[in-house]
């Protein structure tokens, strides 16, 4: 007989839905994951949705699984609305702040975590799901204080102490770069034939720039337009200029947020290591910490709480 | 008998096609527009577009009339290229430049000005149109030389001596408010009712914003999503305060090219008035000339050259 696993740890993001199923010591068992996203979701749909992913891996009848979610299912516009904490926010009592949408007919009992909210004046800001990745970093590195950066399509920038957000700030940088690419007259320069080289080369070129020039984003994103038209950049090299100019602007522009320690790069790998470059750049050393594994650890340390 | 005008003057956009019939004494006889821009258009479009536009407006036989164009029309992917003139550039010499592609079967026969280009390294750009309505201030302001801002899709600062270019910059800060409202998540916070006051009241802030921290634009952004989720900010406060950060951030990172003296604003008349507010607060003063006048008198100045 298969072993059942203990509870389930669930990211469900705007875009995907991931599931991973934990064993009484740990220990991931199993992984699922599907495209239903808060972005594709009827309120009522999201009791199927996970279901459906989950189909096959209990038993029908038995104990109550303990499913915990973190990310934009508990935005206003998902399952249901778990109400942000507000920074500075003590993430140890995450758990505390959860709701509990029911699922008719199962066995399994969701609960989601809180987003973070930050109602001072001025920096008014949200986040759901990288509070959780960062009390798994917390996990993670015992003790860590200071900035962490969280790069993706909204970059977080956050002051940690231990288990503490003291204060945030978001970059819409990753969004940027999709919409320019896709709808402005940048789609011109950047769509076609890439090579990896080129590209390189392109971004260089325009952290370069966005780190010395922040406040000139707007005119330094239509360089690359000019530079289609008359140096014959190639789309690989407009491409990587686009991105180098809008991590370099996100960074420099935040210059007062950093100090000489390392700092901690929350996110996707690849995308990490692009932001790895700019601190680099002005000599700020990182480690990239693969963001499904804060994930997991966050989901694990908010259900020991 | 109906007076033929003398010759035309167009103005051919990527949008928008305009035409006027202008008088022997340079007075406009009768004017006419179409969305036949060249977004829209084929290559052997052209020709069509123009006769068609200018239907009725003269007799079938007689002699050649001029039709002198600016804008998209001479771009790459437009009616015929038109080679840019290299700034620092000479506009009194802007006919010499132009090319004149057949319109078969026809008395018009067309000229298209070409554009300026700037090829200095690390500040390549481009204009198309911008030139013929520089001209027009220099006829209009004889002997004017400093700073004019040209607020727009692609917003143009340029440094002009008399009917010389000397420098100029592109900021791409009238599209970045277009994809930003039509395909980012601040689409949420911005579509809906509006109300003028609320408006007007999210621009100033908008605007005091990013001209303060125009290093900090993919940050401020994302206040206004922040904002609605937070403060219950409606959408014409949110539209404000996009269009406020966006116009700030253009002139706050910009402030190197700014002294003491007036700045002539040439435009639609409606954003050249954000743009002034932009400047006032910064204690700069502006007058405001309507990029359609400039545009008239620009053509009339290059068929004079």
């Amino acid at each position: 007989m298969r072993i059942e696993a203990d509870w389930v740890a669930v990211d469900w993001g705007t875009s995907n839905l991931r599931a991973w199923g934990i064993g009484a010591g740990g220990e991931v068992l199993f992984s699922r994951a599907s495209d239903q996203g808060m972005g594709k979701l009827a309120r009522d749909a999201y009791p199927a949705a996970v279901t459906d992913l989950l189909a096959g891996k209990f038993a029908p009848s038995g104990p109550p699984i303990d499913v915990l979610i973190c990310g934009m299912a508990g935005a206003r516009q998902g399952w249901m609305e778990a109400p942000y904490l507000d920074a500075p926010a003590e993430l140890g009592g995450l758990a505390y702040g959860a709701v509990s949408p029911a699922i008719p007919g199962s066995r399994l009992v969701a609960r989601i975590l809180p987003g973070v909210c930050q109602k001072l004046s001025g920096a008014e800001d949200v986040m759901r799901g990288e509070e959780t990745q960062l009390l798994g970093l917390s996990a993670m590195s015992l003790g860590f204080s200071g900035l962490v950066v969280m790069p993706g399509t909204h970059s977080k920038w956050v002051t940690l102490a231990g288990r503490r957000i003291e204060r945030f700030s978001t970059s819409m940088t990753g969004e940027l770069f999709e919409v320019l690419r896709a709808h402005s007259v940048l789609r011109h320069s950047v769509d076609g034939e890439t090579d990896a080289t080129d590209r390189d080369a392109g971004f260089e070129a325009g952290l370069t720039l966005g780190l010395e020039a922040p406040q000139r984003l707007t005119v330094n994103l239509f360089k690359i337009r000019a530079g289609s038209l008359l140096s014959g950049r190639r789309p690989g090299w407009c491409s990587g200029f686009l991105s180098g100019i809008l991590i370099g602007a996100e960074i420099g522009g935040q210059r007062d947020w950093t100090g000489n320690n390392e700092v901690p790069l929350v996110g996707g790998t690849a995308l990490c290591a692009l932001y790895a470059r700019g601190f680099a750049m002005i000599g700020i050393k990182t480690r990239i910490i693969d963001a499904t594994d804060a994930t997991l650890a966050g989901l694990k340390a908010a259900r020991q709480a």
